[in-house]
C-alpha cells in the first residue's frame, strides 16, 4: 500500500505578520496523521494571489491531497478562490497541450470550463461544495488530474467542524489508507532523560511498526505510541499489550491515557473513593483550585479553597498559630501540614492539600532560595509534606506547585484504593 | 527603499505529525515584521534531507534571507547540516557554470569548497557560527551569492535568545531596513464589531502609512498600529498622536498598552492608591486569584481569597446568612454583594471582589441558564453587582468571569484615582 501524501497551505497576512498563531495547520497535521495520511509539507503564504497560486502549483505537484485554509471570506477579496480558478485554468491549458501526445482525457476534463471562463462563479465547476454548519462561507472539494484540492475557511472551529463532518470521512472513503492506532500515555514526576533511561529495555524491544515519541510539557512527559499496519484490531491489541508492559516499568509515574488530564483523573478518583477535597494554597495562589474546578461536575467532590497570601491570613483565616509561623517559618514542612489539616477541617472535607513557598522572582534567601516550596496532604488517617526545589521562573513555579500538589493527591488516592 | 524579504523553514517530523505546535515560525514572523523585514512564506518540512534541500532551494530563490529552525542537533542525524552542504555544493556547480557567461565571481565563491568537499565539517566554510548561550548546538550564518542563509536550533528559548543576541542586530546592521514603530492598545468590555463601529471615524482618518489590525482573544480585543517610514522619532510621534486621539473614542475600554496585562495594570493601580484586595470566587474557582498572584510582587496588595465551592462553605467560611442564599439564591446580586463584603472583612482588605454563577455545562435552569454569572465589588464607600450572560463553554465562562471581575476592579480604581 502506497502512503497517501498531503500538503497544507495556510493563507493570511496575519499569519506572516506574526499577529495570529497558525493552529489550523497543527490541527490538520494531527487529524490527518491519525487516519494514516502523511503530511509532507505545510506552507504559509500571505493574501497575495501570485503567492497562493505558486504554493498551489508546488503542493499539488508533490502531494495527492492539498488542503488550503483561509482567504475564502469576502473580507479577504476572495483571493483563494481567484487563485484556484487560475490554478484550474493553468491545469486545463497544460491538459490541452498534452492531448496532442495522445494521452487519455478524463470526463471531468472534457466538461471543464475553458481558460476564458475565469469568473469567480466558475470556480466550483470541477468541484463540490463542503457545507459549513458554523459559518457562512462554504468550502470546496476539487479533483484535478487525480489530485484532490480542498479549500476551507480559516476560522478554526468552522474548519475543524467541516473536517470532522465531511472531509475526513470522504478521505477515508476515497483513499486506501493504512490502519493506524495511537495511544498516548501521560506521566508526571519524572523528567524525560530519567524516564528514557528507566524504560530503555522496553523501548529496545518495541516492534518496528510501533513508533514511540516523547512529548515534554511543563512538569509532564507524554509518550505517544503509533502503530501502522493493515488490521486495526490487531494493531490495537499490539499497542495495548505494549502499554501493559510499559506499566511494569513506569507505573508510579503514569497518571492517564489519551485525553485524560491530571485534574480529571484525581476528580474521578475522589468520586470513586467517596472523598471530598479542600485546598489551602499560598504559593500556587489559586491555580490548583482553578485546575480542579475547570473539570465539569467538580462541585460534587470539591469543597473549596483558601488562598492565604499574607501571614495574617494564614493565622486568622486558616488558624495557623503565630508560634508555628515564627518557629518554623511560613515556608516549612510544619506550616504546610498545619495548613492542610486546617483547611480540611474548615471545609469539612476528607482530604486537605496545602502549598507554601517562594515563587519568586524576589523573596528568596541563602537558606531558602526562590523555588523552595513545601506541599502537604492531610486525610482522615495521616498527614505528610514534601519539599520541592523548583527554578527561578515565577509562573512555572506556580504551575508546577499546583501540578505536584494534584500528583500528591493522586498518589494518596492510589494507595487508598 | 526596497523591502527586504525573508522565508522561514521549520524542520521536524514532530511538526508534521501534529505532535508539536510550531511556535518558532510565529515568533520569527513577529520579530522580523517588527524590524521592517517582510516574511513572504513559511514552510514546514520533515526530517528528510531531500525535503529540506528542496525547501532551501525554493526559499533562497524568492527571498533575500532564509532562516531555518530545527534539525541541527545530534539526535536528528544532522540532516539540516547535510542539506546545507548539498545546497552549497549545488550552488557552487551553478556558480561555476555561470562563470563562462563572464559574470563576476565574488571572493567568497573563490574561497568556497569544491563540490567534492562535502563532509559535514565543511559546512561552515562559507559562514560564521552563531553562539548559543542556552544550549550546546551553535547556529550558522551563511552568505551565498548575495543571499543570507541562517540555520538555528529548534528549541524555542535557544532560538529566541540567538535571534535577540546575534541575528536581529546583524540583520539591522547589514540591511537597509525601513524605520517602523508598533503600538498595541489593549481593550476589554467591548466586542470587535462594536469597537470597530465606535472608532470608525478615527480609523477612516488614519494616515496611509499607519496600518491597523484587530487581534481578538477571549474577552479582549487588541488594536495594533504599525507605522513604516524613514524617521523613527517621527513615526513614534505620529503613532502616539493617533493613540491620543483614539482615547477620545474608546477610553473606557482601554486598559493598557504593549506588554501590559490586565492583572498587572490593576496591581499597579492598587499599589498607587494604597489599597488591598481580597476575592471570594465561586464561579471563577480560583482563576482570578491565579491571575492576580502571577504578577511578581502581588503579595504587597493581595490579601488572598476564599473559593466557596459549595453552599455550606458560603455560609460557614464567608458568613453569608442561610436566609440570603435561600431567599435570593446563590447566583444573585444580593449573594454576590454579600460575598464581596464578607471577603473584604475577613481578609481586612480595602476592596472585596466576588463571583457566583453557573459555569456549566450542567446546573442551568429556565430562569438561570448556563452562563448566568453575578460579579460584585465592595470597597470602603460602596458595593455593587453586575450581571454577565456568558455562553455554554465551561472554561470560557470561568476565564471570562475572572477577566470581567478584574475589569470591575479596574473601573472602580479609575474612578477613585
Amino acid at each position: 500500500m502506497q502512503q497517501v501524501t498531503t500538503e497544507i497551505i495556510s493563507i493570511g497576512n496575519e499569519l506572516l505578520y506574526g499577529q495570529t498563531l497558525d493552529t489550523n495547520a497543527h490541527w490538520l497535521c494531527t487529524a490527518l496523521t491519525q487516519i494514516g495520511i502523511k503530511v509532507v509539507q505545510t506552507t504559509t503564504v500571505g493574501d497575495e494571489e501570485e503567492a497562493i497560486l505558486r504554493a498551489l502549483v508546488a503542493a499539488t505537484k508533490r502531494a495527492a491531497i492539498t488542503i488550503t485554509t483561509g482567504g475564502l471570506g469576502p473580507t479577504q477579496d476572495d483571493l483563494t478562490k481567484q487563485a484556484l480558478v487560475r490554478y484550474l485554468n493553468n491545469a486545463l491549458v497544460r491538459c490541452k497541450q498534452t492531448r496532442t501526445d495522445g494521452q487519455p482525457t478524463s470526463q471531468a476534463e472534457e466538461n471543464a470550463p475553458t481558460p476564458a471562463d475565469s469568473g469567480p462563479a466558475a470556480w466550483l465547476a470541477h468541484g463540490s461544495s463542503i457545507a459549513n454548519q458554523l459559518g457562512t462561507v462554504p468550502g470546496v472539494w476539487l479533483v484535478q488530474r487525480g489530485k484532490v484540492l480542498i479549500a476551507l475557511p480559516g476560522v478554526p472551529y468552522e474548519m475543524e467542524q467541516m473536517m470532522q463532518d465531511t472531509v475526513l470521512p470522504r478521505l477515508r472513503k476515497n483513499f486506501d489508507l493504512p490502519a493506524s492506532y495511537h495511544k498516548t500515555i501521560h506521566t508526571i514526576g519524572i523528567a524525560e532523560p530519567q524516564l528514557a533511561a528507566l524504560i530503555k529495555p522496553w523501548v529496545a524491544a518495541l516492534p518496528s511498526h510501533i513508533q514511540l515519541a516523547y512529548l515534554t510539557a511543563l512538569g509532564t512527559v507524554r509518550l505517544r505510541l503509533t502503530a501502522v499496519g493493515t488490521h486495526l484490531i490487531q494493531l490495537q491489541q499490539q499497542v495495548l499489550a505494549q502499554v501493559h508492559q510499559l506499566q511494569s516499568w513506569a507505573a508510579p509515574y503514569i497518571y492517564g491515557y489519551d485525553e485524560d488530564t491530571l485534574e480529571a483523573v484525581v476528580g474521578r478518583a475522589l468520586q470513586v473513593c467517596g472523598k471530598t477535597l479542600a485546598i489551602a494554597e499560598s504559593c500556587s495562589g489559586g491555580y490548583a483550585s482553578h485546575l480542579i474546578t475547570r473539570v465539569p461536575g467538580s462541585s460534587a467532590y470539591y469543597k473549596g479553597s483558601i488562598v492565604p497570601y499574607q501571614n495574617t491570613a494564614k493565622q486568622e483565616l486558616l488558624g495557623i498559630p503565630a508560634a508555628t509561623l515564627e518557629q518554623h517559618g511560613p515556608v516549612s514542612s510544619t506550616t504546610a501540614i498545619a495548613m492542610a489539616k486546617q483547611v480540611k477541617a474548615k471545609f469539612q472535607a476528607t482530604i486537605g492539600l496545602a502549598s507554601t513557598g517562594i515563587a519568586g522572582p524576589s523573596g528568596g534567601s541563602a537558606t531558602q532560595p526562590v523555588g523552595t516550596v513545601w506541599i502537604a496532604l492531610a486525610d482522615e488517617q495521616t498527614s505528610y509534606a514534601e519539599q520541592l526545589q523548583l527554578g527561578s521562573h515565577r509562573c512555572h513555579n506556580i504551575q508546577l506547585t499546583a501540578l505536584y500538589l494534584l500528583n500528591l493527591l493522586r498518589k494518596s488516592l492510589l494507595k487508598a484504593s
